[in-house]
Protein backbone atom coordinates (compact mmCIF):
# COMPACT_ATOMS: atom_id res chain seq x y z
CA UNK A 1 0.00 0.00 0.00
CA UNK A 2 2.88 2.36 1.21
CA UNK A 3 4.76 1.25 -2.07
CA UNK A 4 2.18 1.67 -4.74
CA UNK A 5 1.08 5.72 -3.14
CA UNK A 6 5.18 5.93 -3.36
CA UNK A 7 5.21 5.06 -7.11
CA UNK A 8 2.47 7.35 -8.05
CA UNK A 9 3.74 10.29 -6.07
CA UNK A 10 5.54 12.97 -7.88
CA UNK A 11 9.34 12.47 -7.84
CA UNK A 12 9.78 16.47 -8.45
CA UNK A 13 7.73 17.29 -5.57
CA UNK A 14 10.05 14.58 -3.02
CA UNK A 15 13.33 15.63 -4.32
CA UNK A 16 13.11 19.18 -4.84
CA UNK A 17 15.03 21.66 -2.81
CA UNK A 18 12.87 24.32 -0.91
CA UNK A 19 14.97 27.14 -0.34
CA UNK A 20 13.48 28.07 3.16
CA UNK A 21 14.19 24.53 5.23
CA UNK A 22 16.96 22.85 2.85
CA UNK A 23 19.66 21.58 5.02
CA UNK A 24 21.97 18.85 3.09
CA UNK A 25 23.69 17.54 5.86
CA UNK A 26 19.97 15.74 6.38
CA UNK A 27 19.82 14.25 3.30
CA UNK A 28 20.90 10.21 3.16
CA UNK A 29 22.86 10.02 -0.07
CA UNK A 30 22.14 6.37 0.37
CA UNK A 31 18.32 7.16 0.72
CA UNK A 32 15.50 5.89 -1.53
CA UNK A 33 12.81 9.00 -0.32
CA UNK A 34 10.42 7.80 -3.59
CA UNK A 35 10.17 5.43 -5.74
CA UNK A 36 11.61 1.94 -6.24
CA UNK A 37 13.19 -0.11 -3.43
CA UNK A 38 14.97 -2.84 -4.94
CA UNK A 39 17.37 -2.81 -8.20
CA UNK A 40 15.40 -5.13 -10.10
CA UNK A 41 12.07 -3.03 -9.52
CA UNK A 42 13.75 0.48 -10.50
CA UNK A 43 15.46 -1.49 -13.77
CA UNK A 44 11.83 -2.65 -14.74
CA UNK A 45 10.66 1.22 -14.23
CA UNK A 46 13.36 2.47 -16.49
CA UNK A 47 12.71 0.22 -18.98
CA UNK A 48 9.28 1.97 -19.16
CA UNK A 49 10.40 5.54 -18.53
CA UNK A 50 12.58 4.94 -21.21
CA UNK A 51 9.84 4.26 -23.68
CA UNK A 52 7.62 7.42 -22.95
CA UNK A 53 10.66 9.36 -22.19
CA UNK A 54 11.40 8.44 -25.89
CA UNK A 55 8.60 8.97 -27.12
CA UNK A 56 8.33 12.42 -25.70
CA UNK A 57 11.24 13.69 -26.58
CA UNK A 58 10.53 12.71 -30.54
CA UNK A 59 7.13 14.89 -30.07
CA UNK A 60 9.48 17.72 -28.61
CA UNK A 61 11.97 17.48 -31.67
CA UNK A 62 9.21 17.36 -34.38
CA UNK A 63 7.71 20.23 -32.49
CA UNK A 64 10.91 21.72 -32.80
CA UNK A 65 11.13 21.06 -36.60
CA UNK A 66 7.52 22.86 -36.69
CA UNK A 67 9.25 25.78 -35.57
CA UNK A 68 8.56 25.64 -31.69
CA UNK A 69 10.95 26.99 -29.24
CA UNK A 70 10.71 24.63 -26.71
CA UNK A 71 13.65 22.76 -25.39
CA UNK A 72 15.00 20.98 -22.22
CA UNK A 73 18.16 21.17 -20.64
CA UNK A 74 19.44 18.76 -17.88
CA UNK A 75 21.76 20.06 -15.36
CA UNK A 76 24.11 17.09 -13.70
CA UNK A 77 26.31 18.61 -10.77
CA UNK A 78 28.27 16.38 -8.32
CA UNK A 79 31.31 15.55 -6.94
CA UNK A 80 33.93 13.29 -8.80
CA UNK A 81 32.82 9.75 -9.41
CA UNK A 82 29.01 10.80 -8.43
CA UNK A 83 27.96 9.48 -11.69
CA UNK A 84 27.70 12.20 -14.49
CA UNK A 85 28.48 9.90 -17.00
CA UNK A 86 26.77 6.87 -16.03
CA UNK A 87 23.80 9.27 -15.41
CA UNK A 88 24.42 10.04 -19.33
CA UNK A 89 24.74 6.85 -20.42
CA UNK A 90 22.37 5.63 -18.29
CA UNK A 91 19.45 8.20 -19.14
CA UNK A 92 20.14 10.39 -22.18
CA UNK A 93 20.99 7.01 -23.63
CA UNK A 94 17.50 5.66 -23.45
CA UNK A 95 16.47 8.13 -26.27
CA UNK A 96 17.43 9.06 -29.68
CA UNK A 97 20.54 10.59 -29.60
CA UNK A 98 19.48 12.89 -32.94
CA UNK A 99 17.74 15.06 -30.24
CA UNK A 100 19.98 15.19 -27.38
CA UNK A 101 22.80 17.85 -27.25
CA UNK A 102 25.44 16.92 -24.54
CA UNK A 103 28.23 19.32 -23.16
CA UNK A 104 30.81 19.12 -20.74
CA UNK A 105 32.41 22.26 -18.95
CA UNK A 106 35.99 21.26 -17.64
CA UNK A 107 38.60 23.46 -16.37
CA UNK A 108 37.64 26.83 -18.16
CA UNK A 109 40.07 27.72 -21.27
CA UNK A 110 42.46 30.79 -21.87
CA UNK A 111 39.70 32.04 -24.52
CA UNK A 112 36.75 31.10 -22.31
CA UNK A 113 38.57 32.98 -19.39
CA UNK A 114 38.34 36.38 -21.23
CA UNK A 115 34.54 36.24 -20.96
CA UNK A 116 32.11 36.18 -18.78
CA UNK A 117 31.12 33.46 -16.54
CA UNK A 118 28.19 32.24 -18.18
CA UNK A 119 29.31 33.29 -21.84
CA UNK A 120 30.70 30.08 -22.59
CA UNK A 121 27.47 28.00 -20.91
CA UNK A 122 25.33 30.04 -23.29
CA UNK A 123 26.57 28.52 -26.18
CA UNK A 124 25.87 25.11 -25.41
CA UNK A 125 22.17 25.83 -24.72
CA UNK A 126 20.29 23.21 -26.36
CA UNK A 127 18.43 24.85 -29.62
CA UNK A 128 14.54 24.33 -29.97
CA UNK A 129 13.08 20.58 -29.90
CA UNK A 130 16.45 19.02 -28.03
CA UNK A 131 16.91 17.41 -25.05
CA UNK A 132 20.40 19.31 -23.99
CA UNK A 133 23.03 17.74 -20.86
CA UNK A 134 25.19 19.77 -19.06
CA UNK A 135 27.92 17.36 -17.55
CA UNK A 136 29.24 20.30 -14.88
CA UNK A 137 27.68 23.37 -15.80
CA UNK A 138 27.51 27.32 -14.63
CA UNK A 139 27.43 26.32 -10.97
CA UNK A 140 30.90 25.28 -10.91
CA UNK A 141 31.77 29.31 -10.94
CA UNK A 142 29.91 28.80 -7.39
CA UNK A 143 31.97 25.64 -6.26
CA UNK A 144 35.46 25.19 -7.71
CA UNK A 145 35.81 29.36 -7.55
CA UNK A 146 34.65 29.33 -4.04
CA UNK A 147 36.36 26.83 -2.46
CA UNK A 148 39.73 27.34 -4.45
CA UNK A 149 39.51 30.88 -4.25
CA UNK A 150 39.85 31.21 -7.64
CA UNK A 151 37.97 34.96 -7.79
CA UNK A 152 37.36 37.18 -4.67
CA UNK A 153 34.44 36.33 -2.18
CA UNK A 154 32.33 39.78 -3.84
CA UNK A 155 32.92 37.63 -6.80
CA UNK A 156 31.55 34.83 -6.46
CA UNK A 157 28.53 35.74 -4.24
CA UNK A 158 27.73 38.28 -6.95
CA UNK A 159 26.49 35.21 -9.11
CA UNK A 160 24.11 33.38 -7.33
CA UNK A 161 21.92 36.13 -8.45
CA UNK A 162 23.46 36.67 -12.34
CA UNK A 163 22.39 32.58 -12.29
CA UNK A 164 19.38 33.11 -11.36
CA UNK A 165 18.46 36.24 -13.87
CA UNK A 166 20.49 33.83 -16.81
CA UNK A 167 17.86 30.82 -15.91
CA UNK A 168 14.74 33.31 -15.61
CA UNK A 169 15.70 34.55 -19.51
CA UNK A 170 16.38 30.82 -20.51
CA UNK A 171 12.77 29.50 -19.10
CA UNK A 172 11.57 32.68 -20.99
CA UNK A 173 12.97 31.71 -24.16
CA UNK A 174 11.43 28.00 -23.65
CA UNK A 175 14.28 26.00 -22.21
CA UNK A 176 12.85 23.69 -19.44
CA UNK A 177 15.45 23.25 -16.83
CA UNK A 178 16.16 20.12 -14.41
CA UNK A 179 18.87 20.26 -12.15
CA UNK A 180 19.84 17.68 -10.63
CA UNK A 181 22.53 17.49 -7.58
CA UNK A 182 24.02 14.25 -8.01
CA UNK A 183 24.62 13.49 -3.76
CA UNK A 184 27.23 10.73 -2.85
CA UNK A 185 29.07 10.07 0.47
CA UNK A 186 32.28 10.06 1.20
CA UNK A 187 32.60 6.21 1.40
CA UNK A 188 30.95 5.78 -1.76
CA UNK A 189 33.43 8.25 -3.11
CA UNK A 190 36.47 6.80 -1.77
CA UNK A 191 34.89 2.83 -2.91
CA UNK A 192 34.35 4.48 -6.46
CA UNK A 193 37.98 6.00 -6.50
CA UNK A 194 39.84 2.55 -5.58
CA UNK A 195 37.76 0.95 -8.11
CA UNK A 196 39.22 3.54 -10.57
CA UNK A 197 42.29 2.82 -9.69
CA UNK A 198 42.29 -1.39 -9.45
CA UNK A 199 40.64 -1.94 -13.23
CA UNK A 200 43.00 -0.74 -16.08
CA UNK A 201 39.95 0.45 -18.07
CA UNK A 202 38.62 2.81 -15.54
CA UNK A 203 42.10 4.50 -14.82
CA UNK A 204 41.81 7.00 -17.17
CA UNK A 205 38.87 8.41 -15.59
CA UNK A 206 41.40 9.59 -12.18
CA UNK A 207 43.19 12.15 -11.93
CA UNK A 208 45.85 12.45 -8.57
CA UNK A 209 44.15 15.97 -7.94
CA UNK A 210 40.86 14.49 -7.63
CA UNK A 211 42.25 13.65 -3.97
CA UNK A 212 42.74 17.51 -3.28
CA UNK A 213 39.49 17.61 -4.42
CA UNK A 214 38.49 15.19 -1.89
CA UNK A 215 39.84 16.59 0.87
CA UNK A 216 37.91 19.40 0.26
CA UNK A 217 34.59 17.06 0.48
CA UNK A 218 33.26 19.46 3.52
CA UNK A 219 33.95 22.93 1.84
CA UNK A 220 32.75 21.77 -1.26
CA UNK A 221 28.83 20.41 0.67
CA UNK A 222 29.07 23.94 2.06
CA UNK A 223 29.46 25.60 -1.21
CA UNK A 224 26.93 23.10 -2.62
CA UNK A 225 24.71 23.89 0.48
CA UNK A 226 24.48 27.49 -0.73
CA UNK A 227 24.32 26.80 -4.29
CA UNK A 228 21.20 24.94 -3.86
CA UNK A 229 19.49 27.19 -1.79
CA UNK A 230 20.34 30.12 -3.37
CA UNK A 231 19.71 28.56 -7.16
CA UNK A 232 16.46 27.09 -6.54
CA UNK A 233 14.00 28.70 -7.91
CA UNK A 234 10.05 28.35 -9.32
CA UNK A 235 11.40 28.13 -12.81
CA UNK A 236 14.25 26.35 -12.04
CA UNK A 237 14.20 24.20 -9.21
CA UNK A 238 17.31 22.09 -7.70
CA UNK A 239 16.87 18.50 -7.12
CA UNK A 240 18.73 16.11 -4.96
CA UNK A 241 19.32 12.87 -5.94
CA UNK A 242 20.60 10.32 -3.73
CA UNK A 243 23.44 8.76 -5.79
CA UNK A 244 25.49 6.48 -3.68
CA UNK A 245 23.31 3.69 -5.78
CA UNK A 246 23.65 3.89 -8.98
CA UNK A 247 20.28 1.91 -9.78
CA UNK A 248 18.20 4.60 -7.66
CA UNK A 249 20.28 7.38 -9.04
CA UNK A 250 19.04 6.27 -13.02
CA UNK A 251 15.90 5.54 -11.70
CA UNK A 252 15.29 8.92 -9.91
CA UNK A 253 16.80 11.34 -12.95
CA UNK A 254 15.09 9.51 -15.53
CA UNK A 255 11.74 10.31 -13.49
CA UNK A 256 12.54 13.77 -13.57
CA UNK A 257 13.27 14.26 -16.36
CA UNK A 258 9.99 12.31 -17.34
CA UNK A 259 8.03 14.48 -15.16
CA UNK A 260 9.60 17.43 -16.69
CA UNK A 261 9.02 16.50 -20.22
CA UNK A 262 5.03 15.28 -19.92
CA UNK A 263 5.08 18.61 -17.62
CA UNK A 264 5.95 20.21 -20.83
CA UNK A 265 4.03 18.41 -23.29
CA UNK A 266 5.54 18.74 -26.14
CA UNK A 267 2.90 18.59 -29.48
CA UNK A 268 3.12 17.17 -32.89
CA UNK A 269 2.98 20.23 -35.68
CA UNK A 270 0.11 21.06 -38.23
CA UNK A 271 1.40 19.85 -41.27
CA UNK A 272 2.21 23.12 -43.46
CA UNK A 273 0.81 21.14 -46.84
CA UNK A 274 -2.45 19.44 -47.29
CA UNK A 275 -1.67 15.58 -46.08
CA UNK A 276 -5.00 13.99 -48.43
CA UNK A 277 -3.99 16.29 -51.22
CA UNK A 278 -0.49 14.47 -50.82
CA UNK A 279 -2.04 11.07 -50.60
CA UNK A 280 -3.80 11.70 -53.98
CA UNK A 281 -0.44 13.26 -55.98
CA UNK A 282 1.09 9.67 -54.28
CA UNK A 283 -2.12 7.73 -55.28
CA UNK A 284 -2.96 9.35 -58.53
CA UNK A 285 -0.09 10.69 -60.36
CA UNK A 286 2.85 8.79 -59.31
CA UNK A 287 5.19 8.63 -62.00
CA UNK A 288 7.02 5.82 -60.26
CA UNK A 289 4.01 3.68 -60.47
CA UNK B 1 25.74 -24.44 -42.52
CA UNK B 2 25.85 -22.21 -45.23
CA UNK B 3 23.82 -19.50 -42.52
CA UNK B 4 26.98 -20.38 -39.96
CA UNK B 5 29.43 -19.09 -42.55
CA UNK B 6 27.27 -16.10 -44.00
CA UNK B 7 27.77 -15.04 -40.23
CA UNK B 8 31.62 -15.44 -39.67
CA UNK B 9 31.85 -13.77 -43.16
CA UNK B 10 32.92 -10.35 -43.07
CA UNK B 11 29.79 -7.78 -43.73
CA UNK B 12 32.56 -5.18 -44.91
CA UNK B 13 33.45 -7.62 -47.61
CA UNK B 14 30.27 -8.53 -48.59
CA UNK B 15 28.86 -5.14 -48.87
CA UNK B 16 31.52 -3.14 -49.90
CA UNK B 17 32.21 -1.13 -53.91
CA UNK B 18 34.12 -2.73 -55.86
CA UNK B 19 35.08 0.62 -58.52
CA UNK B 20 36.07 -2.12 -61.16
CA UNK B 21 32.55 -4.25 -61.16
CA UNK B 22 29.78 -2.07 -59.19
CA UNK B 23 26.55 -1.59 -60.87
CA UNK B 24 23.92 -0.19 -58.45
CA UNK B 25 21.20 -1.59 -60.89
CA UNK B 26 22.29 -4.86 -60.09
CA UNK B 27 22.02 -4.55 -56.26
CA UNK B 28 18.13 -5.55 -54.82
CA UNK B 29 17.15 -3.16 -52.11
CA UNK B 30 15.21 -5.80 -50.28
CA UNK B 31 18.38 -8.76 -50.64
CA UNK B 32 19.97 -10.30 -47.48
CA UNK B 33 23.27 -10.81 -49.57
CA UNK B 34 25.08 -11.68 -45.81
CA UNK B 35 23.77 -12.37 -42.37
CA UNK B 36 20.51 -12.91 -40.50
CA UNK B 37 17.76 -13.67 -42.99
CA UNK B 38 14.87 -13.12 -40.42
CA UNK B 39 13.94 -10.21 -37.91
CA UNK B 40 14.60 -12.07 -34.65
CA UNK B 41 17.82 -13.07 -35.59
CA UNK B 42 18.79 -9.99 -36.43
CA UNK B 43 17.64 -8.30 -33.32
CA UNK B 44 19.25 -11.10 -30.88
CA UNK B 45 22.55 -10.42 -33.01
CA UNK B 46 21.87 -6.29 -32.97
CA UNK B 47 21.48 -6.57 -29.16
CA UNK B 48 25.11 -8.23 -28.92
CA UNK B 49 26.96 -6.26 -31.68
CA UNK B 50 25.39 -3.25 -29.31
CA UNK B 51 27.48 -4.55 -26.49
CA UNK B 52 30.58 -5.09 -28.06
CA UNK B 53 30.40 -1.43 -30.10
CA UNK B 54 29.58 0.14 -27.11
CA UNK B 55 32.80 -1.34 -25.16
CA UNK B 56 35.16 -0.58 -28.27
CA UNK B 57 33.55 3.08 -28.08
CA UNK B 58 34.42 3.46 -24.66
CA UNK B 59 37.98 2.17 -25.61
CA UNK B 60 38.03 4.61 -28.18
CA UNK B 61 36.67 7.69 -26.24
CA UNK B 62 39.24 7.00 -23.36
CA UNK B 63 42.29 6.94 -25.69
CA UNK B 64 41.36 10.30 -27.03
CA UNK B 65 41.16 11.32 -23.73
CA UNK B 66 44.43 10.51 -22.90
CA UNK B 67 45.71 12.05 -25.82
CA UNK B 68 44.84 9.68 -29.17
CA UNK B 69 43.35 11.07 -32.12
CA UNK B 70 41.76 8.37 -33.60
CA UNK B 71 37.93 8.38 -34.15
CA UNK B 72 35.20 6.90 -36.47
CA UNK B 73 32.73 8.27 -38.91
CA UNK B 74 29.50 7.03 -39.89
CA UNK B 75 28.65 8.75 -43.21
CA UNK B 76 25.14 8.02 -44.25
CA UNK B 77 23.27 8.91 -47.72
CA UNK B 78 20.30 7.73 -49.38
CA UNK B 79 17.00 8.77 -50.73
CA UNK B 80 14.11 10.17 -48.85
CA UNK B 81 12.91 7.42 -46.48
CA UNK B 82 15.97 5.03 -47.04
CA UNK B 83 16.70 5.58 -43.15
CA UNK B 84 19.05 7.41 -42.18
CA UNK B 85 16.96 8.48 -39.35
CA UNK B 86 16.07 5.15 -38.01
CA UNK B 87 19.59 4.20 -38.40
CA UNK B 88 20.79 6.74 -35.96
CA UNK B 89 17.85 6.02 -33.71
CA UNK B 90 18.76 1.89 -33.89
CA UNK B 91 22.04 2.06 -34.43
CA UNK B 92 24.18 4.97 -33.00
CA UNK B 93 21.72 4.69 -30.10
CA UNK B 94 23.34 1.58 -29.12
CA UNK B 95 26.39 2.99 -27.47
CA UNK B 96 27.12 5.78 -24.98
CA UNK B 97 26.14 9.09 -26.50
CA UNK B 98 28.77 10.96 -24.60
CA UNK B 99 31.06 9.55 -27.08
CA UNK B 100 28.85 10.50 -29.83
CA UNK B 101 28.78 13.88 -32.50
CA UNK B 102 26.25 13.32 -35.01
CA UNK B 103 25.39 16.09 -37.86
CA UNK B 104 22.79 16.69 -40.08
CA UNK B 105 23.58 18.39 -43.59
CA UNK B 106 20.40 19.93 -44.99
CA UNK B 107 20.04 22.55 -47.82
CA UNK B 108 23.34 24.88 -47.51
CA UNK B 109 22.92 28.06 -45.62
CA UNK B 110 23.78 31.17 -47.60
CA UNK B 111 26.67 31.93 -45.38
CA UNK B 112 27.38 28.36 -45.93
CA UNK B 113 27.69 28.92 -49.56
CA UNK B 114 29.79 31.35 -49.37
CA UNK B 115 32.75 28.97 -48.66
CA UNK B 116 33.47 25.67 -50.96
CA UNK B 117 31.91 22.48 -50.64
CA UNK B 118 33.46 21.02 -47.88
CA UNK B 119 33.72 23.85 -45.77
CA UNK B 120 30.58 23.01 -43.53
CA UNK B 121 31.64 19.43 -43.37
CA UNK B 122 35.33 19.98 -41.87
CA UNK B 123 33.63 21.82 -39.02
CA UNK B 124 31.37 18.76 -38.42
CA UNK B 125 34.56 15.96 -38.26
CA UNK B 126 34.00 14.61 -34.70
CA UNK B 127 36.95 15.20 -32.41
CA UNK B 128 39.52 12.41 -31.55
CA UNK B 129 37.76 9.42 -29.47
CA UNK B 130 34.45 10.34 -30.42
CA UNK B 131 31.95 8.62 -33.40
CA UNK B 132 30.93 10.92 -35.40
CA UNK B 133 27.49 10.51 -37.96
CA UNK B 134 27.09 12.74 -40.41
CA UNK B 135 23.04 12.75 -41.60
CA UNK B 136 23.65 13.31 -45.67
CA UNK B 137 27.34 14.52 -46.01
CA UNK B 138 29.63 16.26 -48.43
CA UNK B 139 27.93 13.53 -51.35
CA UNK B 140 25.18 15.68 -51.75
CA UNK B 141 27.41 18.31 -53.47
CA UNK B 142 27.77 15.32 -56.50
CA UNK B 143 24.06 14.43 -56.03
CA UNK B 144 21.13 16.98 -55.48
CA UNK B 145 23.84 19.40 -57.31
CA UNK B 146 23.92 17.27 -60.15
CA UNK B 147 20.59 16.17 -60.78
CA UNK B 148 19.16 19.94 -60.15
CA UNK B 149 22.07 21.23 -62.00
CA UNK B 150 22.77 23.60 -58.73
CA UNK B 151 26.71 23.84 -60.13
CA UNK B 152 27.83 23.84 -63.76
CA UNK B 153 28.84 20.06 -64.71
CA UNK B 154 32.48 20.95 -64.91
CA UNK B 155 32.15 21.89 -61.30
CA UNK B 156 30.47 18.93 -60.05
CA UNK B 157 32.89 16.49 -62.12
CA UNK B 158 35.88 18.32 -60.42
CA UNK B 159 34.45 17.45 -56.67
CA UNK B 160 34.49 13.49 -57.08
CA UNK B 161 38.53 14.06 -56.59
CA UNK B 162 38.44 16.88 -54.28
CA UNK B 163 36.32 14.64 -52.15
CA UNK B 164 39.02 12.21 -52.32
CA UNK B 165 41.37 14.16 -51.41
CA UNK B 166 39.24 14.95 -48.66
CA UNK B 167 38.65 11.72 -46.97
CA UNK B 168 42.58 10.56 -47.65
CA UNK B 169 43.34 13.60 -45.53
CA UNK B 170 40.99 12.59 -43.00
CA UNK B 171 42.41 9.15 -42.77
CA UNK B 172 45.87 10.66 -42.08
CA UNK B 173 44.83 12.70 -39.51
CA UNK B 174 43.24 9.64 -37.77
CA UNK B 175 39.50 9.41 -38.87
CA UNK B 176 38.12 6.02 -40.00
CA UNK B 177 35.35 6.58 -42.46
CA UNK B 178 32.45 4.21 -42.79
CA UNK B 179 30.65 5.45 -46.02
CA UNK B 180 26.76 3.57 -46.17
CA UNK B 181 24.86 3.97 -48.89
CA UNK B 182 20.82 3.21 -47.72
CA UNK B 183 19.12 1.71 -50.67
CA UNK B 184 15.75 1.60 -51.11
CA UNK B 185 13.43 0.88 -54.04
CA UNK B 186 10.87 3.22 -55.44
CA UNK B 187 8.12 0.81 -54.03
CA UNK B 188 9.60 1.18 -50.53
CA UNK B 189 9.63 4.97 -50.95
CA UNK B 190 6.21 5.42 -51.73
CA UNK B 191 5.19 3.35 -48.95
CA UNK B 192 7.05 5.25 -46.65
CA UNK B 193 5.58 8.41 -48.28
CA UNK B 194 2.05 7.03 -48.05
CA UNK B 195 2.92 5.50 -44.01
CA UNK B 196 4.14 9.74 -42.98
CA UNK B 197 0.87 11.01 -45.00
CA UNK B 198 -1.28 9.13 -42.93
CA UNK B 199 -0.11 9.12 -39.74
CA UNK B 200 -0.20 12.26 -37.79
CA UNK B 201 3.31 12.25 -35.63
CA UNK B 202 4.96 11.49 -38.88
CA UNK B 203 3.41 14.22 -41.48
CA UNK B 204 6.20 16.30 -40.11
CA UNK B 205 8.84 14.29 -41.55
CA UNK B 206 6.90 14.99 -44.68
CA UNK B 207 7.56 17.98 -47.31
CA UNK B 208 5.96 18.02 -50.23
CA UNK B 209 8.90 18.40 -52.55
CA UNK B 210 10.49 14.73 -51.55
CA UNK B 211 7.50 13.98 -54.45
CA UNK B 212 9.77 16.74 -56.68
CA UNK B 213 12.98 14.49 -55.50
CA UNK B 214 11.31 11.35 -56.18
CA UNK B 215 10.37 11.97 -59.98
CA UNK B 216 14.32 12.04 -60.33
CA UNK B 217 14.62 8.96 -58.87
CA UNK B 218 16.40 7.42 -61.80
CA UNK B 219 19.03 10.66 -62.26
CA UNK B 220 19.70 9.94 -58.38
CA UNK B 221 20.69 6.23 -58.59
CA UNK B 222 22.71 7.27 -61.92
CA UNK B 223 24.20 10.40 -59.71
CA UNK B 224 24.98 7.38 -57.00
CA UNK B 225 26.44 5.22 -59.30
CA UNK B 226 29.08 7.50 -60.24
CA UNK B 227 29.54 8.74 -56.54
CA UNK B 228 29.96 5.37 -54.89
CA UNK B 229 31.75 4.35 -57.47
CA UNK B 230 34.47 6.90 -58.25
CA UNK B 231 34.55 7.56 -54.64
CA UNK B 232 35.05 4.18 -52.98
CA UNK B 233 38.67 4.64 -52.65
CA UNK B 234 40.85 1.98 -50.31
CA UNK B 235 41.02 4.39 -47.05
CA UNK B 236 37.23 5.29 -47.45
CA UNK B 237 35.49 2.62 -49.25
CA UNK B 238 31.89 2.58 -49.75
CA UNK B 239 29.15 0.27 -48.88
CA UNK B 240 25.79 -0.32 -50.11
CA UNK B 241 23.43 -1.67 -47.66
CA UNK B 242 20.07 -3.02 -48.84
CA UNK B 243 17.45 -0.92 -46.82
CA UNK B 244 13.82 -2.06 -47.54
CA UNK B 245 14.19 -4.33 -44.61
CA UNK B 246 14.55 -2.03 -41.63
CA UNK B 247 15.58 -5.24 -39.30
CA UNK B 248 18.19 -5.40 -42.28
CA UNK B 249 19.62 -2.20 -42.72
CA UNK B 250 19.89 -2.17 -38.79
CA UNK B 251 22.03 -4.82 -38.61
CA UNK B 252 23.93 -4.20 -41.47
CA UNK B 253 24.86 -0.95 -40.38
CA UNK B 254 25.74 -1.87 -37.28
CA UNK B 255 27.91 -4.62 -38.32
CA UNK B 256 30.05 -2.39 -40.57
CA UNK B 257 30.35 0.07 -37.79
CA UNK B 258 31.55 -2.96 -35.58
CA UNK B 259 33.64 -4.42 -38.02
CA UNK B 260 35.47 -0.86 -38.40
CA UNK B 261 35.70 -0.11 -34.58
CA UNK B 262 37.34 -3.98 -34.50
CA UNK B 263 39.91 -2.95 -37.16
CA UNK B 264 40.69 0.57 -35.55
CA UNK B 265 41.26 -1.47 -32.08
CA UNK B 266 41.28 1.54 -29.55
CA UNK B 267 43.52 0.74 -26.42
CA UNK B 268 42.99 1.67 -23.16
CA UNK B 269 45.92 4.56 -22.36
CA UNK B 270 48.43 3.82 -19.88
CA UNK B 271 47.63 6.06 -16.57
CA UNK B 272 50.33 9.13 -16.80
CA UNK B 273 50.48 8.82 -12.65
CA UNK B 274 51.38 5.58 -10.20
CA UNK B 275 48.44 3.73 -9.82
CA UNK B 276 49.72 1.77 -6.62
CA UNK B 277 50.99 5.14 -5.10
CA UNK B 278 47.62 6.41 -5.54
CA UNK B 279 45.93 3.51 -3.96
CA UNK B 280 47.96 3.44 -1.02
CA UNK B 281 47.15 7.80 -0.21
CA UNK B 282 43.54 6.48 -0.65
CA UNK B 283 44.43 3.38 1.75
CA UNK B 284 46.65 4.90 4.01
CA UNK B 285 46.35 8.96 3.98
CA UNK B 286 42.77 9.56 3.65
CA UNK B 287 41.41 12.39 5.31
CA UNK B 288 37.97 11.61 5.44
CA UNK B 289 38.47 8.02 6.38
Amino acid sequence: MAKKSAQVQSVSAALRVNPDSFDLAEVDPAGKPVGPTSKSDAADELGVIGSELDALQEALYAEGAGGGRRRVLLVLQGMDTSGKGGTIAHVAGLVNPQGLRIASFKKPTRAELRHDFLWRIRRQVPPPGHLGVFDRSHYEDVLVARVDQLVPETEWRRRYGQINEFEAALAEEGVRLVKCFLHISPDAQRERLIARLEDPTKRWKYNPHDLEVRAGFSEYQAAYQDALVKCSTAVAPWFVVPADRKWYRNWAVARLLLEAMKDVAPVYPEPTYDPVAELARLRDADPLR
